[in-house]
């Protein structure tokens, strides 16, 4: 009691200029303190929050809506209290201080500066659940605790610096990290200890954090949890409907390495959606077939509970993104079966290291899930294909893409095969497979156009892209390219051509 | 009588979950039986169409519209019995069943699973004969059966295999051509018999189609017949707004071979259409410049019927896409006037080649459209330009593209000079010309430079394409690499230099 | 009187077909007359005029409009015989005939064919001052009077024509130049005289306009001032909401040399904007954050008037892009503080160089703003960003920028370094430092990876441009390519390892 009256008090103190009297309704005190400032202090936010579902919904309404409709998961509201106000700044801010290391004083309230998945779960317990033991929620780890991927990260991230002839790789900068692979990845934010910052409020103290902002799917938490949720449901809306529009997923999975939404706007779904989805019901939760939309998006195949027009089941939303996927059609270097775990620092292949297949192609199939597993996932999968497709066309269109893991896998071995030749004469060095010219053309193979004609493959239909745009020319001219550069210097050009049958 | 009976007998008997009743109103028997179960089997096939024109009139209705609203162009009714019937599954499916070889049996209706243009010529006769003739509708035989594409072909997408020293080219696999050159261009869909496929409603018989699925423009059917009016008009909805919409031609028209949709979406038109085209009215027939629409997409300038506001004709409608085109800015390896025939295996060049100009930039005349077809084709485009622009801006325009064909065929002749000195000196082999580092360069020159700075020349202004994404960046820095690689190896810095004047 | 009269029967004799009468309400009687003709000659140019605000306000009604929500930016109307008039085609194209060179006789009204920054500055004068000092007004002689950029401009779109072993690069065809880098930095309209064109109309005399059409930003036009509002405001709608989409910057601002649009799209910001803009309010002036909008778009950061939903002032409009930038991150070679004057052709570094640094990194101090400019217009951009983010938030992004400018500005002297080496050892010719094989490699460098990583870090987040499209991956490979070709030819192999730390 006393504590509310010192919170009115502090609404009823804030001179902060533009500041609007907020209503009280079914907003918590603590929300309406924040709001008293930020209304004029970052009033986009605090307009784009206003206009969620967030601001208009409490717990307790939404634990209330049946089955496949209701988007609160938790099976009851674990703080009672506040199980009738609209879920708003103190509301997530505010949750688990004392697990939170960026957790401080803001004028009376203990508020911490980066909200969690585990603060999501206190309502989204079931998305998060899924969502933690996912690749994503372990993308941090699974890129910078894997030597190899540490490698290629650190050869192409650092600065160069060179003294007379020598140049030296320095180790990057966690800026440029910041910028580039943990952009996507998600950064280790560390709670540094508390800072003053000049606001227009004045000098204020805050937490100082390093390796902030960042919304990586992996971001390591000052509360010790991995994700972001705000990496596909953009604050402060955290809207379903940007979730569900590929643009989101388009943040990272881009060209020339996963070119997942440049292939799928190319795509006859990707035509439908971008000519036909300003129509669309982009908010109904369960996801009608046909009704809501007349094209899948990426969430659609990957992640959202679709039904068809009559509330049929077609397949059961899943945060964990591969529980529709039996292949990893990111070859690294090779496509190969899904991991049986999000986290992949934990494969070894047969050769020793830490990647799910060897260099001369052999799974490491103890660490990937096996045929009936993959038999289950890919069930899954084509039961969404099937909402407008027949089962032959599904079958038919998975045929292709086995094809087309075989052959890119091939050309990654081609390739791979000519690299040996160059490491085992000296031409190139192996101690770092990364760094020198002929590695680079090397990587491109498996990582740009291996990829790119898999993934247009397996999105029905990016031809372009599959043909020329970092595929097939890709793979058929970077392979020529290093034959060129390694085998040919050798030879004449009357016996080169030999190869040609 | 019997038979109606016996449809009735199979819509009651239908128990897949899911299904429900249909409405009986103006929709077929037969295209009831369909939806009875093919509403829970395919809900999202089912609710496209349902939304779709074809769903709510029936030809009879079609027929009577007045004359330039008319979107159904048969004289009559072919099929009297079914002219008050929407076009619903059997009315398209159920066609000419004597002249598919992919027709069968199924629950007692004979439906083809390939719907072609033969059968929507039914109602659209004057599109399908307008297509017919297109160099679209002979895509795959123009890239298959003209030997020197077909080369160019094996030599990207055939997989390469290494046996010691020696690399093979192996033929290209189906599945590989169907993901790239014939996903555009289509496939020859070919009937092996038939096949059991266990669905979800049990094991069925179907016909086993090999090359399917596939919506290439210039598909072989198994009726026969040439094209998927599906390329353009994606089923279920058949939709005119999906057509006029950029993004369709996109599926193909991409960067860097054919980058249509990627100066348009950087020139001032595809600004309109991106800022404003949400407001646009996408359905109306015909198509009102300034009213409909402010500024033109694909469809507009090569195939619509457009009118000013007041109904005064702008262009007839043509599905011939060359009918406003006067010259092909696709080097083949110059740019060059239209082909006279959509066949174009029949053209020879002066060098015998099936090419329709010589290496040395010769046109191959006889087989080209003459000055004064060039000239009424021209015409034809210029008076969709002058809908917004003044004669003399179209005029200045296209003086415009006049210079860009003719310094990039140039370039090109630069580039061809080079690759026959490396011919002729032995540093690349002719005998393909598509499958060696030095000739890879050179396909770039005219396959992806020189296209791109003419479509960009073409499009009224994509400039950072024409100047450095594949434009004269590329004609430039790519020809001096491929001197660089060929003539300056025996040269010494200094005398390089004095080409520079 | 005597005219009007001769006017209106000018409108009576008016055959042309499809031409409508016009509403005489609100419009003068010259546009009137332009209409009777226009709108069946060029009727999607008048139906696009007829939507927009120009054909429905009067200056005196757009005079009165109150304080931040004016659009009309003089003090008065200047011709208040036409202050009653609404906004149409003789009100703009009949302005200033005796400075306009391009003026000309049309059916007894004296007219311009270009309208031009100066006949704006009619009603709107604060824009166009802002305009005229920026460094986009002045982009034409920026880049050509410039020898060092003009040097560039000639190697990249000069004709390249062999004889013998000779190539000799041709100077750039002004068509050429008009398709390339005068299509963004404007081209010089010269009028050459007076010409017959052909019209539906029959043969009419026109201005002989030699450099047209064009909109570049830095438009030299036939009265002497330079630039074109149609750049961002197209004709004849002029609207604010295509000027406020990213879709109409993204016309020039492309990759891969300035990638703004590229990494916005792929930005949080541009998630939002792609996934959610179809909703905001893309009208209203002033502009409210979180309430017209809910992410920023081109405009929002670097043009528009923003204010909270409350009113409040968050920035004032500019149309000098540069009020709110304190660096330029576009490399010339390196980036660097912006310069003072929008007329950079006045720059010299300390080697002489009309450039804003030396090939070495060291900026020209005297000519480019000094820390406390720098300061106050970083001030301004952050209040943009804070109208969302918190202050520390704010600084922590561009603390990263800092980072990202100064390892790709040692990533580009990095490059110049070797690039030094081949020039000092003969391996190029400094005379042109931009036409041979390896200082294509270096351009690319500065011009394309290093300006790409610094727009992805500028723009909170394009993480796969930084990492791999052009970015990081760019620095490092192309780097490496050069010092492969540079200094590895003399070295073998386990020596060149040695530089790996």
């Amino acid at each position: 009691m006393l504590r509310n009256l010192a919170l009115v008090a502090l609404i009823l103190c804030c001179t902060y200029e533009g500041a609007l009297a907020v209503e009280p309704s079914e907003m918590s005190l603590e929300s309406q303190v924040c709001l008293s400032c930020h209304e004029g202090l970052t009033p986009g936010l605090v307009a784009d929050w206003r206009a969620s579902r967030h601001a208009h919904v409490t717990p307790e309404q939404a634990l209330a809506k049946p089955g496949p409709e209701r988007r609160f998961s938790a099976q009851s509201v674990l703080d009672s209290k506040r199980a009738g106000f609209v879920v708003g700044c103190y509301e997530c801010h505010g949750l688990r201080p004392d697990e939170h290391k960026d957790s401080f004083d803001h004028f009376g309230l203990r508020i911490s500066v980066v909200v969690s998945p585990k603060d999501c779960a206190q309502c989204h317990p079931v998305e998060t659940d899924e969502y933690a033991i996912s690749k994503k929620a372990n993308a941090h780890a699974n890129l910078m605790a894997n030597p190899v991927y540490h490698a290629l990260v650190s050869a192409v991230d650092g600065l160069k610096v060179s003294s007379g002839d020598e140049q030296t790789t320095l180790a990057p900068s966690p800026e440029t990290l910041g910028e580039t692979c943990l952009g996507c990845h998600g950064t280790e934010v560390k709670v540094m200890g508390m800072k003053s910052v000049v606001t227009p409020m004045g000098a204020m103290q805050f937490p100082d954090l390093a390796n902030w902002p960042n919304q990586g799917v992996g971001r390591i938490n000052p509360d010790g949890s991995t994700g972001s949720c705000t990496s596909c449901h953009p604050r402060h809306s955290f809207s379903i409907e940007v979730a569900r529009k590929p643009y989101t997923c388009a943040q990272c999975h881009l060209d020339p390495d996963t070119p997942a939404w440049n292939v799928y706007s190319a795509s006859k779904h990707g035509d439908i959606f971008l000519s036909s989805g300003d129509k669309w019901n982009w908010d109904s939760v369960p996801w009608r077939a046909g009704q809501d939309f007349t094209a899948p998006t990426c969430a659609t195949c990957h992640v959202s509970q679709v039904v068809t027009p009559q509330g049929a089941p077609v397949a059961p939303r899943s945060h964990d993104f591969a529980s529709r996927l039996w292949v990893r059609l990111f070859g690294l270097i090779y496509a190969h079966p899904q991991p049986k775990s999000g986290d992949t620092t934990v494969i070894r292949n047969k050769d020793g290291q830490p990647l799910p297949a060897t260099f001369s192609g052999e799974p490491a199939t103890p660490f990937l899930i096996d045929p009936a597993e993959q038999a289950l996932r890919k069930a899954r999968m084509s039961a969404v294909c099937r909402a407008c497709h027949s089962t032959d066309w599904t079958q038919s269109h998975f045929k292709r893409l086995d094809t087309a893991i075989e052959e890119t896998n091939q050309m990654t071995l081609e390739a791979t095969r000519l690299m040996t030749l160059a490491w085992n004469s000296g031409m190139a060095n192996s101690a770092n497979p990364f760094d020198e010219y002929l590695e680079q053309l090397w990587i491109q193979q498996w990582l740009f156009y291996a990829n790119t004609t898999r993934y247009a493959s397996a999105m029905t239909g990016a031809h372009d892209y599959a043909a020329f745009k970092y595929g097939w020319w890709g793979l058929t001219t970077n392979l020529e390219k290093l034959r060129h550069d390694i085998v040919k210097k050798e030879k004449q050009a009357p016996d080169k051509k030999e190869r040609h049958k």
